[in-house]
């Protein structure tokens, strides 16, 4: 980059707070209106934040779900982490399945029980510094993504970001949302777009109001309002996150961002998808593999509980979408960069 | 077709009602929750309601504005067309700035003017007759490009389509809402599905609304989530309106219906544009000449009133986009079909 980042200056929003005693969750739901934590006392507590949206975007997601395991053991008497892991897997299934697509829950879940069977007595001390790891190691994966990224980016550029993915969406800093951060840092980043994201409106309601906090200056448009701004030549490049990369690149995230990547290569516009390792999934071989949840059709028919259209209307509301790999030219990762991604180049990284 | 469609069967709304003394447009932001009739008694009452989206659609405008001019009459003392078209010619000025995109506008207040000029003392009566001739010929000219678009559909199809091009946007049937009309009653068209079109949401307030009136299943998505749709194989057409349609083919319409374009190409999927001979405007080469509308910010920053963004977010709203020609399949009129247009297949068609 051409000069360090101050990566504080543009960073001042903490999603997930562990108070030793309990989970505090700025509940994402009422956002930018209501600026208000959630408490959390039991992992049952976590699972249906997560399933509500109350924390949302895949890193976050995981590391709550990390601390979700840590608030269940507080319920289990066990002299070692074996017997504790067999005591806490059905809190941990249920944490599991609160979201089906990101793959980080999963993967912290996964993380939390593999240290906790190798524990003795210690476990629980093991369980909550792990825990705490997930949290630190996310930040700073983030910080590092956030250079790797921005140094793909020409000076002068502009960039469109869909979804949130920023502070609010991991430990801090952000994915897609923390190269947007060093871009604009480091001047190599003129001009931010976001899109709506309907029909939750994460870009609407949080990320404009994300970097808002920051000083960033960022103009909203309608989803479908996309390829016309492509095509205006104002945009350089669509920067998004990801909830789960397949082994051969194919990445499922919000609905629309496959959209976007089809329009970004009719118009020359270049693709970057940003996300931790944590959210590749080498054992999923590629993107038709992946089940895409499907929320509740209120989402799109109503509106702070007010209905929006007619009664008796159907919808379908799938949540995500798979971008085929050869749609993307740079998947930005904490261990590296994998630019035009294929099975051959992922596995460079990511088994090597 | 397979066999006579049953117009009236598919077709219960009338968006425009010229009373003999006023004209009542159905206020078409406040449905699908209030079903009321706004009334105009004069040409700038008229002009109100264009501008403030009352009536919308670019054939409803030029009905509309057809029926302002004669409302705008009433004021004035002639002996004949030529003076009343000069004392005119400020109303109907008015009537023509109103929304700048549709050609509609333009070309029903042209026809206005011209049967104007010719007419003598019964230049009243020339007035109204021509209005009343433009509604009629409008629904004429929907039912024939119903028969039309709808024969260029395999039986067992799926169709996507966006913004409102129905009843509601025309004297009534609707453009491209009308070849999904005629296609569901030929049997042709087994499943529709609508994009909801932020930010207005004429798809999800309108067009399902209207197709519930006439008992035809649709199922709401988000305008994001057309990709995906298309990729799991359920549609086999797009099928849209357009506000102004250029010389070559190059089309305006709702934003959204470029990038829709962009997908169906992707895809496959045939992209069928519908519209009367008065959207074509063969004095417009291209679409880089097209002048296209930005409305208010404040339809993405609040809904209904209430801000649903926080306090300083700005936003940039244009509410059409430009479809080159190369991604549309068959421009349907009442004049006939163009299959891949082009300047010379349209002039073929529209300077004969």
């Amino acid at each position: 980059m051409d000069k360090p980042i101050d990566f504080d200056r543009y960073d001042r929003i903490r999603p997930i707070r562990w108070t030793g005693e309990s989970l505090e969750l700025l509940d994402q739901r009422n956002l930018p209106f209501a600026v208000a934590y959630d408490t959390s006392s039991s992992s049952d507590d976590v699972a249906a934040a997560i399933h509500a949206l109350t924390v949302r975007g895949a890193p976050a997601i995981g590391i709550a779900a990390a601390w979700g395991v840590v608030l269940a053991a507080r319920d289990i008497v066990a002299a070692n982490g074996v017997d504790a892991a067999q005591a806490l897997e059905p809190a941990m299934q249920r944490l599991n399945a609160a979201r089906p697509t990101a793959v980080n829950l999963a993967w912290a879940i996964a993380r939390m029980r593999r240290v906790l069977q190798a524990a003795g007595s210690d476990w629980r001390e093991v369980l909550e510094r792990e825990a705490r790891a997930i949290e630190t190691e996310d930040l700073a994966a983030n910080r590092h993504m956030g250079a790797l990224g921005a140094g793909l980016i020409a000076a002068g550029s502009g960039v469109l970001t869909h979804c949130n993915t920023g502070s609010l969406a991991t430990a801090g800093f952000g994915t897609a949302l923390g190269v947007i951060r060093a871009g604009v840092a480091a001047h190599r980043i003129d001009k931010v777009f976001a899109g709506e994201t309907r029909p939750w409106n994460q870009g609407a309601r949080l990320t404009v109001w994300e970097l808002q906090q920051d000083g960033i200056d960022a103009t909203l448009i309608a989803d479908a309002a996309a390829s016309h701004l492509m095509k205006s030549g104002q945009v350089q490049w669509v920067i998004v996150g990801a909830d789960r990369i397949c082994a051969n690149g194919d990445t499922a995230n919000k609905i629309g961002t496959y959209q976007l990547a089809i329009a970004a290569r009719h118009h020359g516009v270049k693709f970057m998808v940003v996300a931790p390792s944590s959210t590749v999934d080498m054992e999923t071989a590629s993107g038709e593999l992946i089940e895409i949840e499907e929320r509740d059709t209120a989402e799109l028919l109503s509106f702070k509980g007010a209905r929006t259209v007619s009664e008796g209307v159907r919808a379908w509301n799938p949540v995500f979408d798979v971008t085929p790999h050869d749609l993307i030219d740079a998947i930005v990762t904490e261990q590296g960069v994998v630019e035009r991604p294929d099975a051959m180049r992922m596995q460079a990284l990511f088994k090597s």
